[in-house]
């Protein structure tokens, strides 16, 4: 396995798409290093993009919280998250109603707007289910899960609606050794009881690196070719850039660990174009 | 769909097996006029088993909770559920250390043996990860899932250890409406999390059926083409039935409605070799 | 199931996509009618985009099978295949070297490129297999099954490349009775043996309408909710335009049979805004 | 990974399943020293069975294949196939009519019974096709994949029959390089096309271990605890032996290498009682 310097490989580049968590930050903090790469980008008048799997919260709340951490300059509108996906597919597909949702009143906040009502699952009952248009699981928190799943489970045997899985991640890391269920294994869950298919919006799917390409193409024309794509995960970050025809970095400090890095390439066939340690020059 | 007379059937048999749950009872107790049948087979001395996806209970508090019912006769030594092929595998293979267990006390209970100790997984902690030896999923109630399905997902991440779903099925009706998620469905989301795959007890798996005739032949020779497995679910009691070599009889008074039942052989291709409205003569 | 009518439908949208197969053509030839509805467009001014999942000839050969069928007006560049993204996938991703393809002879020539050479995976041989750099599979004819596809297997075992489906579709119906096993069954099976996945191009992931909606943002501003994606699929068409954002269309001359169409609805949740009985006015 | 004496390891066992292929066999004849190996047991007098995914061949015809390989005492009762399961099966559920086949004349010989004609599916045609009344997989070779893996998904569309892989492996090898897909794989792909569910025979489902458990207990009571089942491959006979409660022992002389041996039990949590080099004295 060849391991490139980061610097030279971003010089390549006009515009950076990085994965937020085991890429810019981890259950510690921020990866130690990755604000000199904001400077530098700055500095360079570079373009750069947060792509996440992320519908907890609004672009807003997580653009503070990359400020929090130590990252002071990225803006809301560097950042694209699943949610905004789902959010957008609320919009023009479910137009009136209550949307129900799975998830913290955080990640039910944002994506309200003028026609839609969003309504905890737990509020569900005879007298309001027949108003409600769409299910949205936003977060694996902020709801109890014994009795919001099975809910929501008799929600869409009663209700012919749209499922949307507004992130697609199975689990995420909480520790150096732990993992928590996360979203998307949640919904499989729920497809295996109902035997329909969620909507899933997020990463490997190449629609949120579209979002981020178009605000791109709204300022100046811009390649594929001159996009990078840095991500710590392959079935999501790599597979996803490179089937929106982008070049790939994988870096390190997240999912992929060295020792496992090159088996896994091999094993999954999926092939970034480099491998750095770390997003950090 | 042509529907035969129960009664003129099961004259060809000389023992008849029967799924519990949407046949012999249901969440309203039980299916009215099934106690004339056991009457009969009293009567003219045919043997009969019970044969369950249930790992909620012993054999014992499941013939109780029949007798209770008003199925004053049937003896535990009757009944063979999935739970009991659990318990037998965690005689075999699993000689000693903690079982880990998802479930109720109850659950817990009847699976402990001379050597194994079981413990439920709201218990496992640093200290005593490194003796649980299986983990094991007997009922979907009598723990916290949000806490304690996390814990089962980190301890199959530390612990090379066997995964058992003591009961595969996806969901149980809980009334006319609704359903409940069941320990199958539990077990499939922590393989997707995990990557590992939990051993799965129960029809329509054949060994549940191997189970109950090794005891008839325990007691004389039997051929299956002399065995009648009754059940109201395809995908488990008939295909698991057909599969060992019985004839089998789908009744309508559970999981396949008689609206649905001629669609859904054709759909899944498992067919019955009779159909009857309900196993009461 | 309320039928709309299909031309009081259409005249609430400016730009109409349309799904080829089960839409505008069947194995017998053109639905009859429909070049009616292409008229109406034409003479309306309205823009239309024909969006396939076909990876077995390039756009000027699909133009070419629709002005002998009798659609007389359709040019090449209103018609977007998953052929063309598997194209551009190639063209970006893979630089040089040799692409193995299964398919038909025509179906490799369109994604033949300056840097690109394509080999029928027939040829591949010790000799030269170093030097493959992608598989991709196009057409389920112009090959030996049993040969190649055990060719392609093990060209996978051996090889850390990029294996791509460029048309997703399981199976395609090749008259009023049968159906024939298509490139994404294919892809399954070899996914299976060898466990690695394919890329995939086409419906229902959103990427093939991307395509068809920036070539209309090049000419001017527009909506989605301006656009009607119609198709015979729900799983394709329907479920793929949804997620889009689109308003859609179901017709039942195709995959969905008329006494087939709720309840397939109600089983999968893949709702169509409008139900209409053919695209024809 | 701690590797164990094979004879220190079989000393402790009154009984000794054998998987066949990567055990006792490869693509290169017999495993050397495997012929002491049986010369011991036979000496001791301890009873064998090789239990194997096969439904190529009837058991005499197996036996044949071991004597030409140079074990010359393995009688044909002594095999137990997972197409002796399928044949049950036919035996027992599928009373007259023709059983469609895919495999070569040979596999299909041995599943004929006095009221079973087989056909291969070649032969179905309009004249003949409402008096099959079963499909089943029984090779991979002997038939034209492309003609007839079409023709089977058209007749399991348009016959509601039970449809059988009587071998439910994905793969097998072929040289030191190469593998083939194997009937499992196929029936994978046609399953993906049908949406119906065929019925497998064979390892890691215990039913084939209770064939050759049935004809120990015929002479004399054994425990399963006396029981050895050896195996090249984790998911099928490891697992399957664990399953149904006995010790069990990998060999590392098929498909898994010695290098990846401990990688692949913790990933898959399949551990095995034992861990041997060969099963050779």
């Amino acid at each position: 396995m060849h391991l490139s310097d980061f610097r030279s490989v971003i010089d390549q580049y006009d515009v950076i798409f990085f994965d937020s968590y085991g890429v810019l930050r981890s259950y510690q903090g921020l990866v130690p290093g990755v604000d000199r790469t904001f400077a530098l980008l700055e500095e360079q008048g570079k373009e750069y993009y947060i792509i996440t799997n992320d519908a907890s919260r609004s672009p807003e709340l997580l653009a503070s919280s990359f400020h929090r951490a130590g990252l002071y300059n990225i803006q809301p509108d560097h950042i694209i998250s699943s949610g905004m996906l789902a959010k957008e597919f609320l919009d023009l597909k479910v137009n009136d109603g209550i949307v129900a949702y799975l998830g913290t009143e955080n990640s039910a906040h944002y994506i309200e707007s003028s026609g839609l009502h969003t309504m905890p699952v737990s509020e569900i009952d005879d007298s309001n289910m027949h108003k409600v248009n769409a299910l949205v699981m936003l977060d694996d928190e902020g709801f109890d899960w014994f009795r919001d799943l099975n809910k929501a489970v008799n929600l869409l045997r009663h209700r012919t609606i749209p499922a949307i899985a507004a992130n697609p991640d199975n689990s995420y890391p909480v520790n150096n050794h732990d993992v928590s269920i996360a979203v998307g294994a949640l919904a499989h869950m729920i497809e295996k009881v109902v035997g329909k298919k969620f909507i899933r919006f997020g990463k490997p799917d190449t629609q949120i690196f579209m979002f981020a390409y178009e605000r791109l193409q709204a300022k100046r024309s811009i390649s594929k070719k001159d996009i990078l794509m840095i991500g710590d995960t392959l079935a999501t970050d790599i597979l996803g850039g490179n089937k929106f025809g982008l070049d790939t970095m994988l870096v390190l400090t997240g999912n992929t660990q060295p020792k496992d890095a090159e088996s896994r390439i091999v094993s999954t066939g999926i092939v970034p174009t480099w491998i750095c340690e770390a997003a950090v020059v």
